[in-house]
């Protein structure tokens, strides 16, 4: 688990969550963690402002991330393949070697009420980087809404389904199953009062 | 703003968001919403646990209205259209009225970043009950996740979209707008690499 940051703020990210896990999150101390690196409290709040940003650490790192996707993007990709090939290029790649570290982390976080609903900030703040981003892009203000929420939820659930599989099925194929499925059940209407024809595929 | 709810837990409810507007919500005190409505702070904490809860008085509803959505929907129906269904016969009527009460609600959330997480909690539960009640209905796990996703998505930016509008044209009109986009963005791809003939309008 030291994979994820060097040094000592690695070490204490590591301890943390190996106390997270063996005592659950909440009556585990900043003390304990920092004594589990082998480094002292003060130590500790030199790269965390409390146990709870352990956990959020790379947050920092998320609308640089967004920035990189959208000046890699050709200008003439449609928003979806934005998503697609910002994730598959950038996201993904980021991802693949930490699948045991996520799981972990995932874990803990659905251990505790408080973690849920900073893990739901976190997906807000990436929602309106995205929707900032495609803004940028030319969009209206309703289809960027929507694309920075279709980039959230494809991501997540991709996220969801590898940490979920037993079978850890690779990334890449877990995406484009997710965005098969989103673009089947989202154009997949019977009713009539909706008059699809002026939203088929372009 | 006592059409929200009748009697005394009405009267604390628009007591509570009139002081939130005029005042802030983290400068307002209980005792101070009691005596505007004209009530005891014993009362207050007959209907409300804390100042916060009055803001999410209606969220017991949610997971009833779910049922009911799922309950109505024809067998046949598409999941897409179980959503749109639900929204323009269930969800929309009760939401109509109340344009300028869910504005006032609004503003106020936003004003507050623990209103903001408490309001991101309540979408999740919404997730939550949604994916559930696709899954009761034969989904897979993968389907029914993104479908519960989307309805929650699409809940949440056709009332966003209602209540940024100078305009405030028709719920119906702007959930179709937000349906449209959806399908349209979703099926708008370019890039080779994903197989969308798989993944046609049924």
């Amino acid at each position: 688990m030291t994979r994820w940051a060097p040094g000592a703020a690695g070490r204490l990210h590591a301890a943390a969550l190996e106390l997270f896990l063996e005592q659950g999150f909440a009556t585990t101390t900043v003390p304990q963690i920092a004594e589990r690196a082998g480094l002292t409290t003060r130590s500790f709040f030199r790269y965390y402002a409390n146990k709870r940003e352990v956990l959020f650490a790379g947050e920092d790192e998320l609308p640089g991330v967004v920035e990189q996707i959208f000046q890699d993007a050709d200008p003439e990709l449609s928003p979806i393949d934005v998503i697609t090939t910002g994730l598959k290029t950038v996201v993904i790649p980021r991802l693949q070697q930490f699948h045991d570290e996520f799981l972990i982390r995932r874990t803990i976080v659905n251990s505790d009420e408080g973690l849920q609903e900073r893990e739901l900030r976190k997906l807000a703040i990436l929602h309106k980087a995205a929707t900032a981003a495609f803004t940028r892009r030319g969009l209206s203000p309703l289809d960027a809404n929507i694309c920075g929420r279709l980039a959230v939820a494809v991501y997540d659930t991709t996220l969801d389904i590898w940490l979920a599989d037993d079978v850890e099925s690779p990334l890449h194929d877990i995406l484009d199953n997710v965005l098969r499925t989103l673009a089947h059940i989202t154009s997949s209407t019977t009713v009539g009062s909706t008059d699809w024809s002026v939203a088929g595929p372009a």
